[in-house]
């Protein structure tokens, strides 16, 4: 599968691109079963990638059972409901605003981290950056466990942090239906920007 | 390499894992070459992860030259100095505010699509959300096709959207040195939360 020269660059094989980026699709429709082992190993993958002082503010709540899908339902916007109260599992990606609480366990070598973050104006986009690179993070974990995707950010999430994260300290940052995806069901492939349009390099 | 029983299920063999999340590592000194036909490649898989209607923010720019280094430079905090003028290759991940200009082109089945997002108040959150997923989606591509990431928010972010996004539209988010990393540079890996910290299924 992966030939000697791609081996020798350290490019994954063709298949694993195409698995994680190029043939992949967000889903619509999907069946299960998605066990609860495999949400462990989504975690345990995914939680490996990089975020600023090591800070780590991903919240995840994997919604599963009828009485949490129906928590949510109220927070739906109209063309994301059915496919979301029908998927196996719906994850809530969230973020915890007060982070920085850990860092002296996350970044105990230096025990000033905390300082670089509490009270601070641009804490809360501090949270959202590293919790949206731990969604994505979670997104392509997903894919390469053989799962399928379908994130949205269609939703009330003064209603979803109301139902989930009464205590106000973890803000909700996106949904995403977990499963395996029926191909038929996607929609036609959106086109993407060129090099040229969104890069330079100088 | 992939064992039938992987192959069944979906995963992706481990040396694949390893790469993209399990044994990565943020790097801190770098040796090149990077071609600008590497950075292409980049862009051209990162580009297909998933964003809300498709809104794709994300901008980048790719600072090879010495010239570009030193615009940097002044906006660097002092320990991310040093191995970013050094590292072959500095990406400034940034996001476009005014994004929804291109609705009507990447959404097109809804022409209603940039009505959402047009002096709405949110929409900057909508903006650096989706523009850190593609950041995130950058930084595991660079890793897929066998680059070495040095991703960093320490440094000031008005003194390079002056250096380098003058028009006010364009916003920095992170930046990433890119390169083949030394594992003899990298820190000691810190701890992650375990799944029960961070995870509830319910």
């Amino acid at each position: 599968m992966m030939n000697e020269q791609a081996r020798a660059s350290g490019i994954l094989p063709d298949a694993a691109l195409d698995q994680l980026f190029r043939g992949a699709r967000t889903h619509n429709s999907f069946h299960g079963p998605v066990s609860d082992e495999q949400l462990h190993a989504l975690y345990e993958l995914m939680k490996w990638g990089p975020t600023s002082s090591n800070c780590q503010p991903a919240r995840i709540v994997f919604l599963r059972s009828a009485e949490a899908k129906e928590r949510l339902k109220p927070a739906l916007s109209a063309g994301n409901r059915d496919k979301t109260v029908a998927a196996p599992v719906t994850a809530i990606l969230a973020y915890d605003l007060n982070f920085y609480e850990h860092l002296p366990r996350l970044f105990s070598h230096n025990q000033s981290a905390r300082s670089w973050f509490e009270g601070k104006a641009d804490t809360p986009i501090h949270a959202l950056r590293n919790g949206t690179l731990q969604g994505a993070y979670f997104i392509i974990a997903a894919r390469a466990l053989g799962l399928d995707c379908g994130p949205m950010s269609g939703f009330d999430h003064a209603k979803v942090d109301a139902a989930f994260f009464p205590d106000g300290r973890v803000k909700s940052n996106f949904l995403c239906n977990l499963g395996q995806g029926d191909p038929s069901q996607t929609f036609e492939r959106l086109p993407r920007f060129g090099f040229d349009e969104v890069c330079r390099i100088i």
